[in-house]
């Protein structure tokens, strides 16, 4: 079943993103400490018009698991992006935007157009997601507007390729 | 930084689920053709109080695949279960429940509170999901509103343990 099927041509923009990538990234809210946190994010592709994305972060004191992602990037004419994305903290989010490919630089902005939540999920309203990629380097940003707080900056990561 | 935590005292209710399930299912609806697939359904954790959730299907015919699924299960005080999924088809889901574990058999029931969308995703209203456990078989049922349809029986399936 598995094998190594094609890359489906929609997915072709967002090929600089397939594989492994690695490093550090900070956090701040006002509701919260300001902290430091490894990451992993992982690109790839089933031969269909979508990239299958997991993330999982975790502490660089003693290794214990932080966050997670989960969930599929949807490539869509005129360099239209749809994001689909679920959060172990109880949050489902459906994000759009646009991506633009320049000489292997790739850029991707996204914003939320409906965030879901369980019951006893920290109430989160919106986010913003910002990616710079290049080489073997992937930079981002996340805003968030949650517990009663506006959008405003949240996390930033640098991550380096290691693999695919 | 993986390793193999100890299993989260909120998880054990859901214990049973955890390992890799393979088998075959069958899916109606009013506006499309019956068909069957083979499925493969993962459930892992990573010490933390919740269980990933990795879910794929193919062709019978050639293997190629056909639907996947990716989220969170969120086991809650008074046996009451949270689930987040994210859908390539461009669906997000929360979906909340109960579970039931008696003598080595689990019982799951689970409706969506919420479904989000990407602009280009078919609509989908709600989503129903029931599951039964019990050694090393698996079953489950999806019952789902969509498309200016009522809600109603979509997939079933019966899985078989295939390892951890």
């Amino acid at each position: 079943m598995h094998g190594s099927p094609a890359l489906h041509e929609d997915v072709r923009p967002l090929e600089f993103l397939i594989g492994a990538w690695r490093g550090e990234g900070a956090g701040r809210y006002p509701t919260i400490n300001p902290f430091t946190y490894g990451e992993e994010v992982r690109f790839w592709h089933i031969g269909r018009p979508f990239l299958v994305y997991s993330q999982a972060t975790w502490s660089l004191d003693d290794g214990s698991p932080m966050h997670g992602e989960t969930g599929f990037w949807r490539p869509k004419p005129e360099a239209r992006l749809e994001v689909v994305l679920a959060h172990p903290s109880g949050v489902v989010e459906v994000e759009e935007g646009s991506l633009a490919v320049d000489r292997g630089a790739i850029r991707i902005e996204l914003a939320t157009i409906t965030v879901g939540q369980t019951t006893t999920a920290k109430p989160v309203d919106a986010l913003t997601r910002s990616f710079r990629g290049e080489g073997d380097s992937l930079s981002y940003s996340v805003g968030m507007a949650a517990v009663g707080q506006t959008l405003q900056h949240h996390l930033g990561a640098e991550l380096r390729r290691v693999g695919g």
